[in-house]
């Protein structure tokens, strides 16, 4: 029989092979974490490599994921559908190993992973998600949701401010679904890290309320093993193996040292590794006796036939729980969702009421969430402010599993690397709310949640010097803007209860990329529209006053400035002027439309354009044209009342009018 | 006399009776930390309110910066010159006393804080400069850096992330002169922390190095005394003191809960707790032995002139040293900078040099820090990436305080927000580098050096996806874009060694603001200039080559794509037109130019125009207006070799001339 050590040099040596082919890759990492690997995915990751897909696998993130060969290797090795030829393209152009794991390129990658400490992040995300799941459906006698979710890391994720959000809000919530591996090798890029990380870790995490097993060696795969089982057997709090590693292990020159961490190894020292590791086989060489002991995928497809039999024995007992199971673990909404929705909007037309969006945004929430019980809600402390607890609210708790929203705490970057965790796992429909200015806490995470094209749905209220007394440090000038330049991203900025409806609606609509919401803390007035504006949302930008014929001007606005468009108009048209107004409540929906629409939008032949925004103007020069204006705010705010903030900073119909009066 | 709580009671009374005044603002964080603030500043502060300014003066930070009537009556009770108007002026316009307290509005504030957690990272970065500065410029016998920085923070502070990257930092490099006090109310915006919020910070900070004096009584003064006592006693480790408070102290309806957090207690609330603080006074009103009990003036101006006598003896001892220590202090350059360089930038244009830009940046840091002792660079791990180890570079350790580098560890966020302490603290300008994706980590940090107009140098390189195999979590496409949506920002994307040696220089000489330069991983050739092009440069775009005459078309491009543009440039040449080529390393500084000269360098009479850059487009419009086009890219990378991926995305000289034939 194949010895464990053997099994865990395949890892070694294909990520050496690899690497060395790219020229390009991190080969200590897999190296050094190939032993806990071994011992973790052939004794306890239940999964099944013939479909990445199976409901309750367990879960696995490489939070270190320039460590990505170590995942490549073992998918390939357990039988995903990764052939080697996949690795031999390793870090090529259309390839599906990239040189880190990208969600949605190789059959198994959970998560993308390589900026620190969001793997680790979305893996605390997965765990609530199975959390909350498991309490919102099993029943005695028929646990369908049952998994873990396991976790590697390294010295940088553990030096990453969201690793402290992320942790230690794992520990208040006793998610004891959750096994973290830290890869304890005393080296980061810029050499050992003593100079510069010198945390007691083990201390560190029991602060956090975590089960730490400290002192394991990573290359005992006795020690490994016995760790996992206690870890496993710790129901109600999350685990910290502490593993010592060697980065590199088995390189005769360059184990133990930061040579081996992001560069090829050089094909002398590849030989000489495998040669110190016994490994006697050639580049991408795995032995068919390696493969055997690797090969998962019978004990995969049997794993899920057992959970299918059970599943099957849960749907004949609770039909409606195993269709609406099912429904949401395929990321579908319920059948009548449309028509819902569509009644829920109409209604606040009807209303027509004049409210603060985030009052508009808790409206929405609170009736789409009746529709939808995968609704999963959060505020990073700010839930009373940025309107999120809608009445069926339940914050999860330790003690508290049947929950659909999380107190994130101040937190911001960790909620939104944890929302995109539970995205990911599936079953719920994540959004999380603070303030616009800390978006950008968060920054790297919203773009991670459009680089991977999930579900995450992003709301920040207090969108602009409307804020008010807080001051610059708290007003948007420049977030919007800034946030609507993430590719794949769809920002909102909706100017009354009825857009706010809407984009809310879109963004849960949107099954294949993340939203951001963005509304304001004052009162906006509704806007009257015909049946096809309110469709006109739906683009993106819109007509939400006409003059007749030609227009002699087009009004752009967005959000609170959308009100200044329409009075500046009616002053105009008192002055015989035809001016259109535009709604454009997503500038990334409007861009998307085909060229007609928006040629019907923003004729080519009105250059005549006014775009107004409490907000950096540099976007908008997109949309009015050399011969436009707009009626911005390139600077920082002020501390002062909202209302003489306006003023001061220019946001007045008069302004407007005088701007629109200067282009025609 | 005047009691000690009856001292303390002046904060509470005039904190509630400006958020009352105000109808806006944070009344529970002052009345709860009054006590200890009333210890610390009476007996152990050493500062001047006659002159704000004085070199070794403790820092004061309010980390919890809503609570920013902590600190203004602070400033108003001990001397300093902010009148009581100003107080009743709080959080109106043009005030002194905005909501938060911002840097250079009133005197006596050290930073501006509100995005929590950052203020405490600016305190570490406080105590590193006093900790470098010491070792450079005291002498036997004469101790002229010789200061603590105090900190308070609460709940909030604690909870982000920024606050486990800056501390963990402070323990390993053994900051003995920081000071922290946390406010423990067990209170946040969302209410009782327990649910989200149970780490056991005493343990934590233990993990991370600290001294730690746990279970203080925030509103006993021996209590405090003793700790801070302790505190000041321990030389090598930072210290924090956890006081036990009650939030909104003294009210006796809303203390110790988060109703008294952010809104004001109402004047029925204000006056019952003043009747229970036996606070007896009206509105704003303060008797005068409580004003007596606080002066600090004499006190103060004793303790500058006792310093200034230290400090003459060191100027007769070393007076070289003693000129050196006043100009860094000021913030000048040396008087033969301009001169040097001069000399510098002259050389590097005389190597024409083919290098990465990264590589051309550690020059100008090799050759600037020579010229300047006051450089205090750093990485957060990727010094030999970001290349940023110049020879001189001289990392700090807890025993090496001669220093002028700081290993950051895997801590962005953390070490922004530090360089923004170290540059607030005076006498270094700091630089930190890392990936430019990762900016993303640091945006809010980078963002508030720029609000508070100081002198930040943020290196980022791997500037596009020449950045190649690491793939698209690695590469910015958007990044560049949105740091120049960031008022008061300078960003620079240099196009060879020349424009990086020059932006380096504007940089260093831009005393007012922060910058932020952008490099590439890969090779980009010199481009020959002549001096008055060389000159061009520090107006942040000119024209780089030109046609002769009206030219038919423009191009406009910034760092690595100014090539292709050059070379687009030849071939169409070859065709028989006329083609600019306009470098515009910085689209903020050349917006900042008379319209004079933004003419002649892109004349409103020649519209077309194609911009080049390797990331989203939409900023560009601006520039090319309505029938102009732009290569650009408006969606995220791929991993794969950069060669591969610059023709992949259609960065190729042909595709250039493609999009300009097309404007033509």
């Amino acid at each position: 029989m194949t010895s464990r050590r053997e099994l865990a040099n395949a890892i070694r040596a294909l990520s050496m092979d690899a690497v060395q082919k790219a020229n390009s890759g991190h080969p200590g990492a897999p190296m050094g974490m190939a032993d806990i690997a071994e011992v973790l995915w052939n004794d306890h990751v239940r999964h099944n490599p013939v479909n990445p897909k199976w409901a309750n696998r367990d879960r696995f993130v490489l939070s270190n994921g320039h460590g990505s060969m170590l995942i490549y290797s073992l998918l390939h090795l357990t039988g995903y559908d990764l052939p080697i030829e996949e690795l031999k393209n390793f870090r090529q152009l259309h390839s599906k190993t990239p040189g880190h794991p990208e969600y949605g390129y190789a059959p198994g990658i959970e998560t993308t992973t390589g900026p620190l400490g969001q793997g680790v992040t979305n893996a605390v995300g997965m765990a609530i998600a199975e959390k909350a799941l498991a309490a919102q459906f099993n029943k005695d006698g028929h646990k369908i949701v049952d998994h873990k979710t396991y976790v590697f890391l390294g010295d940088g994720c553990l030096m990453e401010g969201i690793s402290h959000e992320a942790c230690s809000l794992a520990g208040t919530l006793g998610l004891g679904n959750l096994i973290a591996f830290w890869d304890d090798n005393g080296i980061s890029i810029d050499g050992h890290v003593e100079g510069w990380f010198t945390d007691n870790t083990p201390k560190r995490f029991e602060a956090y309320g975590w089960h730490v097993i400290p002192d394991v060696d990573g290359h005992d795969a006795n020690a490994i093993a016995k760790a996992i089982e206690m870890a496993k057997a710790m129901t109600d709090k999350p685990t910290m193996i502490c593993c010592k590693t060697t980065i590199g292990f088995g390189s005769p020159n360059k184990a133990g040292t930061h040579a081996c961490h992001g560069a090829a190894l050089g094909d002398a020292e590849v030989n000489l590794t495998k040669a110190a590791l016994g490994w006697d086989h050639g580049p991408f060489e795995i032995p068919a006796d390696v493969y055997a002991g690797w090969d998962a995928k019978a004990k995969g497809t049997k794993a899920e036939q057992d959970w299918n039999v059970k599943f099957a024995s849960y749907k004949a007992a609770y039909p409606e729980l195993a269709a609406e199971f099912e429904r949401r673990m395929n990321g579908d909404l319920p059948k009548t969702w449309a028509a819902d929705a569509d009644k829920f909007i109409s209604a606040v037309n009807d209303e027509a009421k004049t409210t603060a969006t985030r009052l508009s945004s808790l409206a929405a929430i609170e009736g789409y969430a009746n529709l939808l019980p995968e609704i999963f809600g959060g505020s990073a402390d700010l839930g009373c402010s940025n309107m999120t607890e809608w009445k069926g609210h339940k914050p999860m708790r330790a003690d508290k599993p049947d929950a659909n929203y999380v107190n994130y705490g101040v937190r911001e970057f960790g909620m939104s690397a944890i929302m995109n965790g539970i995205a990911l796992h599936g079953g719920l429909i994540p959004f999380g709310a603070t303030f616009l200015m800390f978006s950008e806490y968060a920054r790297n995470a919203v773009r991670m949640s459009a680089l991977m094209g999930i579900r995450s749905i992003f709301v920040y209220t207090h969108d602009s010097i409307g804020l008010g007394e807080d001051g610059p440090t708290h007003q948007p000038v420049e977030q919007t803007a800034t946030l609507r330049m993430i590719p794949n991203m769809q920002v909102w900025r909706p100017c009354d209860a009825v857009e706010t409806a809407a984009c809310w609606r879109a963004a849960i609509e949107r099954k294949n990329g993340p939203s951001v919401l963005v509304f304001s803390r004052q009162n906006l007035p509704h806007m009257p529209r015909t049946a096809e504006q309110l469709q006109g949302i739906y683009r993106g930008g819109y007509i939400l006053k006409d003059a007749g014929g030609t227009p002699d001007a087009i009004i752009i606005a967005t959000g609170s400035e959308v009100e200044l468009a329409v009075k500046a108009a009616d002053e105009l048209a008192a002055k015989g002027k035809k001016i259109r107004v535009v709604s454009m409540p997503s500038t990334n929906l409007f861009d998307a439309q085909d060229e007609a629409y928006r040629e019907s939008v923003l004729p080519v032949a009105v250059s005549k354009r006014v775009a107004v925004e409490a907000g950096v103007t540099d976007g908008w020069w997109k949309y009015v044209g050399t011969n436009g204006k707009i009626v911005g705010l390139n600077r920082f705010g002020e501390s002062a009342p909202a209302g003489q903030l306006f003023k001061e900073f220019g946001f007045t119909v008069e302004n407007v009018v005088k701007h629109v009066e200067a282009v025609l």
